[in-house]
């Protein structure tokens, strides 16, 4: 067996960095080297994440305490806005798997729309493959900078991408009304999530089409629909800490949709299909890289609901992030993460 | 002041049943003289609700020892099915607040059609008046028997039927996903209802249009276009005790839609129109019998989502019970229900 | 019917402050004619708290707007350390009920050790009254100032303090065992009160005797008994919102410590006795003014176990405010209270 | 390498046959050959358990059409009772892991005693080594059945142990107070485990030391002791679905304690002691193996808290179960264990 890779995660100190670390811990061919987090530098992991202690990691440094010729790839899990800046200073040659929003959108003019601002790394921006890896793998195996997904965008198009590319729905009648888990939005300090904001209750947020994913969406559907296609999203923040599932309301043929997405699936190894009519729940992927979906027809003639499932902070984030770095490392792209998910 | 009226509740073992209790329990005209629980006949409430232990209340007994001659109005939070042979044996002239679903569908065909079976009692079936109280207040000052509403299809009409009334949307393109917490599954020993299956998940349920509560839309909706509206329907189960979140998506102008919806109910006690673009919380109405309303228009031009928010067990079925029973019995409507929501 | 009393709220942002607004809603004896909040002067109350937005409250102002010539009792919500600044500068004829806990100990050199820093109000603090109604509502009825306990502080007492005035245990050997809520904390912006770092764990904190309603526990059983009594207590943080229940383990008799608080709270309003053998839940007491309390002897003769359980933000905060504000004012002191608790 | 192991599963459709599964999943060196659901079967997992739908799986059958002469090692997830009518019948020489209460205790008395009625395999009783890995390694490598422990005895026992061993604790003043997730009250329909009845609620049950997993307390303490040794011991129920922490009181020096219980685990693989004066929480071990250890001196001198959390499905039931058959079969013990906690 050849020697561990070498990995560096910047920003480890978030949820998605605690859940890289979290995977790779048992990864037999990754070995983590460096972690920074910038205001927590000088710490142990064990000091901001308890559920580590075990591991003997090294300790939370800045970034330009990083020697990255000796790094193999480099996760970064920095804050929108900040990533863009850290990865333009980084070794042009460093293999780099990104979990912001900053490479995401290939336009420079719609990162500008639904981010602000003017992007500090438009080189870059270029390069990047965009990470959703069932659609990209190959781009991803040869690719230097990988742009993780929005965990929401990753959701809607697991429910959505094999139908626009074969043409079985119509594409001016989509609608996603998702449900989130809170960790999607970070161990950022704010009122709304707080327990005792959250707890016993549910909250639908940034109505109106107004949520930075549809970003994704927009890009990745009209590019596959060589038209414009829009589609309306809703999400909604519910009491739980991991989980997302999309209902999608389409309009077309329900078995045609679930045939079609089947056969698109066939052999992903962490997409599964559920039986025909069945709808997949959250407490089913829990902790885990798999993604469910399950599609039923409406009792109206020519309607049907796709509904996924997935943790946001694995398949729809963190997971998804080292799935695509195996591939960049020519590793088996399943290693390390099949683990089963966590029920109850 | 006159003499507090005397209230019967049958089927007080359940959730609704307690939640008669617990709202009756301040209600300054009203005493409850009988309650029953026929598996439970001979406990105390403090037994089956030690929530309720304080209060001065009458042991459970079998329906047939109760003396209806003395009652004043008596609510039935039995079973499906079984209320409706239980009411048609009751005192014909006894006012009656029925929670259950046997009163709701005014035509036999489409009772037999979503609940399966001949329905037992007819007569009382054509005479019940549809419980809603914002649209049928009229009706039920004057009404024997009031037919409780399912809690989902409260929260669906909130949304919808003033919008409907004045033909302000596409009457074929109506979307309810609607999430939900599990109270209004009742105290049914199921394994899908278990902590352990619920905490920390969101499922769908009933998909493609099999929910129940589809048969009052249909109904309600018809009745009012004056002609068959059929609209698309997917509850979702969220890891929460009380509350309902409805987000629907219409076809029509938003400013339009939230114009009639503030005018529909611009003098209702309980429902309350929140600024334009806002969306409502279930954790804004917990244990109240509040219902929030909030539109926003979406980025595609002509769509619009309406989101209503309510208590399934209070305004989606106790409170609206006992507003009702306001009504039919001279009280002010909103007596006995006007604590403020419980938040956190 | 009397006119109703004028009540300011000073710091009404945060939660113990909406419990207040919550419970004087509907109290037909009390008008809200002012409301503070230094940082969110200028709002309404509907934008800091929806749950609130059916009620027509006064907006949100800075504490030196308010007319206090107008106001015939004034509620303090304020955070710890602030409130003595504040209450100092108030109109010394002012009946004030302060939450925070500034006046809860009586001797200064106390308050510095456990709060740190000089007191700077020490002649309201001499005067203030200690704020557990069952054992001070004579003192109460004719105090200027009373001052809240805190809430696991009260949740302690009631299953010790008439154990100790009888003197049916042993003083030495208590161990006070507290599952608490997390709204307790308030609504602080802290990382150990989000949601995604609480939901699903129970966590231990200020173990070891360092939590600061240590100080209450010591300044008022030491008072009773004539002598000091410590007790170790260890307070566990629970992912629920409301609800604190203590175990208490005590050396005595436990047929004896039943009838002892049997006895002592017979006709007391919102304590009740749990049939002996029986355990109390949070869930019984959520929302409510109520205090439920059980008692059990240990397979270990000798001993036996007390616990008490009730809501932190009522009962053990904002409940407590109103029931000693009304016998400040000479109203019933249960008036705005006897709502029960909100199950499921 | 050489062949993976061939593993049967008695039991499969409760909360600890499918953590069994989801531990194997991944395990290098074993196989699931045959897995058994009386009730349940002729169904796949899928059906039972969805979240395991990816792998896999044989279907479920009876016990009786196992084939266990090619069975290596069989996990045995039955009721309590059931468990040793079955293990009675199996071939004598197959390698057995029980999960139920049934083999636990080596005296039948005390059998009898906790768990009423004769023992049905006293020869098997006899025989069965008890399954705390730490305490009992070298037994376990060469036992033929190894009976699981009680998770909340694990835990307590993980606190305590070692300080009995070596005498630095008064064995008269042993106090447990200990929070558990409802998990470990199995996928039973009992009313007490609805989500609308624990949810946002907490409840001491068992109290006063009537709770069975006090029969494993006594055998092992007393044993260690070489004399009895009778603890104080309260559950409560709390609203997560995995994880018990236990706050164990104690009189001693707590530098003492402390460096008992570090010397005692310092090779131990999956017990893992916080740095003095830390208290652990639940969800830093959820989902996985590990023990999470604190000590604390209390502020009366003498006095000490010890508190030790883990996850009941894990290392108080499957993980521990997996860890002991790793040691029968002559693999590494940490194999298919090491993935790290959970969180969020």
């Amino acid at each position: 067996m050849s020697e561990p890779k070498k990995i560096a995660i910047l920003g480890a100190s978030g949820y998605t960095g605690a859940e890289l670390v979290r995977l790779i811990a048992t990864h037999p061919m990754m070995r983590i080297v460096a972690m920074t987090a910038e205001r927590k530098a000088g710490l142990e992991m064990a000091e901001v994440f308890p559920h580590l202690r075990h591991l003997g990691l090294p300790s939370l440094v800045k970034i330009d305490e990083v020697d990255f010729s000796d790094v193999d790839l480099c996760f970064c899990a920095l804050p929108h806005a900040t990533s863009q800046k850290v990865i333009k200073a980084l070794p042009k040659t460093l293999k780099i798997v990104d979990l912001s929003a900053d490479f995401r959108l290939r336009d420079a003019q719609e990162y500008a729309k639904w981010y602000g601002g003017k992007h500090d790394a438009l080189g870059c921006q270029t390069e990047a493959v965009y990470g959703l890896t069932e659609f990209y793998r190959d781009a991803i195996k040869d690719a230097r900078l990988v742009a993780g997904t929005g965990c929401n965008a990753a959701t809607g198009q697991y429910a959505l991408t094999p139908l626009i590319q074969v043409g079985v729905i119509d594409l001016d009648e989509i609608i996603i009304d998702l449900k989130t888990g809170v960790s999607g939005a970070g161990r950022a300090l704010k009122e709304g999530l707080l327990h005792a904001e959250l707890s016993e209750g549910a909250h639908p947020y940034a109505i109106g089409g107004t949520h930075r994913h549809l970003a994704e969406f927009d890009q990745e559907f009209s590019a596959i629909a060589g038209r414009p296609v829009k589609v309306q999203f809703t999400p909604t923040l519910i009491p739980a800490n991991r989980g997302i599932v999309a209902n999608v309301y389409v309009k077309g043929d329900a078995q045609v949709i679930y045939d079609t997405l089947a056969k698109a699936y066939a052999d992903e190894p962490f997409i599964v299909m559920l039986p025909f009519g069945q709808a997949p729940s959250t407490r089913h992927i829990r902790g885990s890289n798999f993604c469910h979906i399950g599609v039923a027809a409406d009792r109206i003639e020519g309607r049907a609901v796709v509904i996924a499932a997935l943790d946001n902070l694995t398949k729809g984030s963190s997971g998804q992030a080292l799935q695509n770095a195996n591939l960049m490392l020519g590793i088996d792209e399943r290693m390390g993460l099949e683990m089963a998910p966590v029920f109850p």
